[in-house]
């Protein structure tokens, strides 16, 4: 990882403390969480195995699968201040301002009063989340109150069924398994660190989360898979999306879903989400998107040596089980949750307040001028 | 600044990024904002005037100022939706629980579309924090929806106002502007890199503020003038104050409003506090709170060679005005927003997404285990 150092810009390459949780990049190309490839995670295990793995730090026996998800499933109701704040919500509001209100207003109604409840809060929020966005989603849209507490197995089910009022299939289940399972954690990224930051000052969880949230909607952070549908959706063919890329390329334009920060050869996620992306192709019988989007990774590796990260194909994924393209990001939450709450987990084991320090480039003394005398 | 460096922990020392904006412990000591001493800002400025100088770049002159003043008056209107969210915040809320949400559900109504807009949001807060508090607080304690217009000249007259039901005297007006200055930037304070973490994912304002106050409510950072009324009130006289610390010491309990990260000799801060809690103790004719105060300050400096910060005269001073000692952190934020709001604003000028590195402390590799072979 060879990186310039702008004075101290981004921190890019400075240790900002110690996790067990993940690796990223590692020869290059390598995402483990608690030293299990993603790729074997995202192929055989539920996203609740993983969230139990990354949250109490061991993979579940089935014993402890079925308690957590009981666990999960139990706590699926929205309390009814939350309810009617998410009414108050106007449609075109940001979803991501949705969810980070909502985690805050839960953090206002049932508050973290010391951190032996943490376990509780988390598995709270993670239960929640779905609700609170579909919620919102279908109220604000289709002025329908949703009935949050449903018999779906996994989060990922419970969302689907939410947002789109029947029991997903079979393979949009797996499907969501594999993405929130993706997304989950990716060490000291933005949103994470802001969750850690706010963790060392030994803040309540919900402040953590809400202020992850907010990271997380940043353009240079969450939303890329929302930017690369609002790309490959404008594009007719594969020919068209070849030509139109081409065209971008020359005119220096900023093309999301390709590329890095960290990893330097390939994103291990892609192939992962590519291969579901294509399976929901074929099972709504796709023939646009997924060739349109099969090119535009063809022509960015062919003309820049750029390779797909994980929102590309996350994106025709998402739009083939018909979820509408301003919630890509609120699932990102959904899933990321995860992580974001290990990391504060960890950071309060073994605590310092994060205060780094600032180049001072302003003027060395000014001399107090009577208003009077101002310009 | 010699400072210990865990392995990253804290990135103390460690340069995060430039800052016109602040010095903080330039010689042991010393406090700057843009270049001016705390010292001469607290005693001639205003706080819209400092307020103007951290957000403009500089000083007002006569006309700005009042230009500046009257555009915060006539932002004083709750939305009728943030309302009816503070409505259903119930009374045992956590107030900062209830500044988060505040924030964050005016960002949902409010939304910044993009940077061009920031300096009205920015100036849109400043005038409405003191009202989401005082309209919560109101309503919640007593069932009244406050009037949030007021004609008051000052951001601290405004507070006041809300909170009394009465137009404040020119003291306490006074005390409020010093007291909102004291607390208005403190550099790479961790609130601050919060919001600046935030603001480097090109999130929007509200994000990165609700982020702030998040990390603000750790009890690592705001809250230490709450604990230190806490402290003080339960003693009954100086000796008794005097005899209670020389235990707490002895126990190695900890004993908050003295010592500081960053200074060294004293905080520039404590001076100008300490003298008008004694000019408002005087004027209510208080005879244990502050005399119990000063003990307090000799006996730490005597026993332990620690001064008083900021904090420590803040809760006596804030109690002399009667107001609540749970308030006391969010009138941190009402002051507080102008530093990170003006280190949002740089970060943005000159950005660079803040993504730290860790240091790996977890298992190499791991090898998956099928559920039905786990312990």
């Amino acid at each position: 990882m060879a990186e310039k150092n702008i004075g101290g810009a981004g921190l890019r390459g400075q240790v900002a403390g110690q996790t067990a949780l993940c690796t990223v990049g590692q020869s290059g190309h390598g995402l483990t969480y608690r030293g299990y490839g993603i790729e074997v995670l995202a192929d055989k295990a539920e996203f609740e195995e993983v969230a139990y793995l990354l949250l109490r730090g061991k993979l579940p026996n089935q014993a402890e699968l079925d308690a957590y998800k009981a666990k999960l499933k139990s706590l699926r109701s929205l309390p009814q201040a939350l309810r009617e704040v998410l009414e108050r919500i106007p449609a075109d509001a940001h979803p991501m301002d949705v969810m980070r209100t909502g985690c805050s207003m839960l953090g206002v109604l049932e508050t973290e009063a010391d951190f032996s409840q943490q376990d509780d809060h988390i598995d709270r929020m993670l239960a929640l989340f779905p609700s609170i966005i579909c919620y919102w989603h279908r109220f604000s849209q289709d002025g329908v109150r949703i009935e949050t507490e449903t018999d779906d197995d996994s989060i990922g089910a419970h969302f689907l069924h939410m947002l789109h009022g029947r029991t997903p299939d079979a393979l949009h289940e797996k499907v969501m398994h594999a993405s929130l399972i993706l997304y989950a954690e990716h060490e000291f990224n933005a949103s994470t660190f802001t969750a850690r930051v706010c963790a060392s000052t030994l803040s309540d969880i919900h402040s953590c989360i809400t202020g992850a949230i907010g990271s997380l909607r940043g353009p240079l952070h969450g939303g890329a898979n929302e930017a690369a549908m609002a790309m490959i959706e404008k594009f007719k063919s594969p020919d068209d999306a070849e030509e139109q890329i081409m065209g971008m390329l020359e005119r220096k334009e900023k093309i999301m879903g390709f590329g890095h920060a960290i990893y330097r050869e390939s994103d291990p996620r892609n192939a992962i989400i590519k291969k579901w992306a294509q399976k929901l192709s074929e099972e709504v019988g796709d023939k646009v998107l997924y060739p349109v989007s099969a090119r535009c990774e063809e022509v960015m590796w062919r003309e820049k040596k750029l390779f797909c990260n994980a929102d590309f194909f996350h994106a025709s994924a998402y739009h083939f089980m018909g979820i509408p393209t301003e919630l890509f990001t609120p699932i990102f939450v959904m899933s990321r949750l995860t992580g974001w709450a290990a990391h504060v987990k960890e950071q309060r084991e073994n605590n310092r307040i994060i205060r780094p320090s600032a180049d001072y480039t302003g003027p060395e003394s000014a001399e107090w001028t009577p208003i009077e005398q101002r310009h």
